[in-house]
């Protein structure tokens, strides 16, 4: 049996890195290589379809590094892999993070190249915290921008986020809920995310309960009786005599019948929406609503949308919970600095802006036109985007945001996108990222210092 | 800020749960429907390409159950909801599973419709752990799937898991580890996963900790010196000058010179194989490895050893870890019986096969030829797969077993499949899986009694 807890929390999460992180360390703490480094934390492409990545998972990164810290059960086990010196076990248990975050704030959206997150701190710390760092904001943000395209394709309904059964693990399903909720989503069936976020919580009724009475009416029946404003699911027999069933038991009910709406979670939703429509209606239910899942991403939506049936909101599971069409991204955390220094690599393909850096977003009407990366220092026209949200270990003002304002802000910056940007297909030409003078003089500079032989 | 602590463990877990599950819970306890059902665990169909799964998940599933409690905190969060009465929420907070758990074991191959667990509980207690068992079954068997084809694909080269930096989330990351252990993997990066499950840990040396030096070669030479049996990263600024320089070093330093081998993380992998390793040669160094990461999948693996590469290990990341072209599969948590009655449900094109079931695979000259699903207490030919892994709330013997057994057995099981299910590419024919008879006949009774008006 596995006898060991299999959670993570403050106590082990230290050590939820690679082992190379902890060799690396090691060597710089042994070599006195512990003069400031610069890593810089970005995406080196967009993902299929997509035209942007809405940048999420900046909190739980500060909140692993002030709590970062490696306690004797771990460094006695690292002792056991034979690898690490005493010295250097003691060093690592004292450890704190003491080093300096510069971000975006959760709900930017970023594109190719630009800094999500730099990070300023001695050499050995801003090595050992790549792992988790990159953990966190690689799948907050994938599932973010996934999440950020099904609400734009819902054009204004509802959407709720359905998918902790499939989302991979215990903690992506309890960040998927709370980046669906920065991305747009109203809210969620996740109750742990509920409470842990404060997001609202909301939910259905399963096929199983309707399956455990002798019949569906009786079942529909009772559920009404104790919850009078629920959404009832109609689909587990037959949709069309469900629906019909929810008009027999609003005649029944009379003045009490106080259901919300219907939910559809099999076949065709378009079709099936237009007939439960007009079984409805046609018992003076106009206000019921119909509310739609199974099997939905943002395509799915967008069509449903497009054809006009009268679905008011959507159940979204796990095609947005997994991103199912495209579940990572190609980040990157590298060293791009160190004892003032710049630093890349030149493995084909993978091309690094070197020295710290900032991106300029510059506005017209109000609208985003296009973005420039450029050296940390320079002042361009536009709004900078990344911020100071840790110094010395501790968050700084910046690095405190609510959920609520991620979430405005997240609203505010979409809506301030180019359409073509926004819409679900490649934008053609994409947004326009580039690079200053000053940052592509500087590149040139730290790659002929590195070509020389050595 | 997000003030929560973000974190999973066995005091909020029972609370990673769908609304819904709770508001039924409740339904279900008012209304007295307490007696025994039966739930059904089982994915619908493969995934694209895929010829089997290998369940994975139960171990997490288990703990849980032995855990489930709702701490004041929680009945107290529930209670703010306003949906939930007192005498119901006291009930939940005496609550602990009392139901036994029938389950194929960790590193069983299993196909469409065959139960990998049957869940007998009060039917309160069934409907209130489905979304976490789905979350933990559905993720850990579709990773460690994924993972079995990158080991076949290997061929008996090492597989080394590297997923954790964008693998989805802290639980995911942990329990990919394990899964891709158990389906063959030789060793993890992920310290936390080492410890956690006794795996063995292994990693070279990140493009930074060469960057971070001012000559690629005092790098080296830093790194083989604290670490004399590593494995050294050659391809940062251009593979094979990197690999010239680990030459000179082994001439510089002599008999000291123990270095394991080099990594190629970048560029045409098979044709910098051939190169490094003949510039290996030419130096002596026939002993030293060539090991390969970047990118790496079952296809690009099979793709290496078909051209024969003189590669003999693999660091295999994100594309196992999120299972990169399948990450989801279309498990299904379906009541199956209640008060002894076989229950299903209607929903065009999902098909439940009613009441407890047990799986009989039959052996021919040591490999399996086909399976049978059949009701519980049929005997049939064959093996069956399903064991009692929990009885009254605690584990019996089968659901004890440890990492290293579930690793031996998913490699006999597998070793016993056919080549053509083994395969990359979709077997033709499929895997045979029949209904017997009885199950068949015991299908149409319950519909026909399902389709009556009500």
């Amino acid at each position: 049996m596995d006898s060991a807890a299999p959670w993570v929390d403050d106590d082990n999460a230290a050590l939820l890195v690679d082992l190379y992180e902890l060799t690396m360390a090691q060597a710089y703490w042994r070599q006195g290589m512990s003069q400031d480094a610069v890593f810089s934390l970005f995406i080196r492409s967009l993902q299929p379809e997509r035209n942007y990545f809405l940048a999420c998972g900046l909190d739980s990164v500060l909140r692993f590094l002030e709590n970062l810290r490696f306690l004797p059960e771990a460094t006695e086990y690292l002792s056991s892999l034979g690898m690490f010196s005493q010295e250097f076990l003691k060093w690592l248990g004292e450890l704190r993070f003491t080093g300096a975050v510069h971000a975006v704030p959760e709900g930017t959206p970023v594109f190719p190249d630009e800094p999500v997150l730099e990070l300023v701190a001695p050499l050995p710390q801003a090595q050992l915290v790549e792992t988790f760092l990159m953990n966190q904001i690689h799948s907050q943000t994938v599932l973010a921008s996934k999440a950020a395209r099904v609400v734009e394709a819902a054009a204004g309904r509802a959407v709720v986020e359905f998918g902790l059964r499939r989302i991979h693990g215990t903690d992506a399903g309890l960040k998927a809920a709370r980046v669906a909720y920065i991305a747009g989503a109203t809210a969620t069936s996740n109750v742990l995310a509920g409470k842990t976020y404060s997001i609202p919580v909301t939910g259905t009724i399963a096929h199983s309960y309707i399956q455990a009475h002798d019949s569906e009416i009786e079942a529909l029946r009772n559920f009404a009786r104790l919850y009078p404003e629920t959404i009832l699911l109609v689909d587990t027999y037959d949709t069309l005599a469900g629906a019909r069933k929810v008009t027999e038991l609003a005649q029944e009910l009379g003045e009490d019948f106080k259901i919300r709406g219907v939910r559809l979670d099999s076949g065709d939703l378009v079709q099936l929406a237009f007939e439960v429509r007009e079984i409805l209606d046609q018992a003076g239910l106009e206000r019921l609503e119909i509310f739609a899942s199974g099997g939905l991403d943002e395509y799915r939506i967008a069509a449903i949308v497009e054809r006009q049936a009268p679905i008011t909101g959507f159940g979204v599971g796990t095609r947005m919970g997994v991103s199912h069409d495209a579940p990572s991204a190609d980040t990157a955390y590298k060293l791009v600095e160190y004892r003032g220094t710049g630093r890349l690599k030149l493995s084909p393909g993978k091309p690094v802006l070197p020295g710290r850096k900032q991106v300029f977003r510059r506005r017209e009407k109000g609208r985003f036109e296009g973005d420039v990366i450029a050296r940390h220092g320079e002042t361009l026209p536009g709004e900078p985007l990344l911020r100071q949200v840790m110094a010395a270990g501790e968050r700084t003002p910046a690095g405190r945001v609510s959920l609520e304002e991620s979430r405005l802000w997240a609203r505010q910056q979409i809506e301030a996108l180019p359409n073509s940007v926004r819409a679900l297909r490649p934008a053609e030409p994409a947004y326009p990222v580039e690079i200053s003078e000053t940052l592509l003089t500087y590149q040139h500079e730290v790659a002929a210092g590195v070509r020389r032989p050595g």
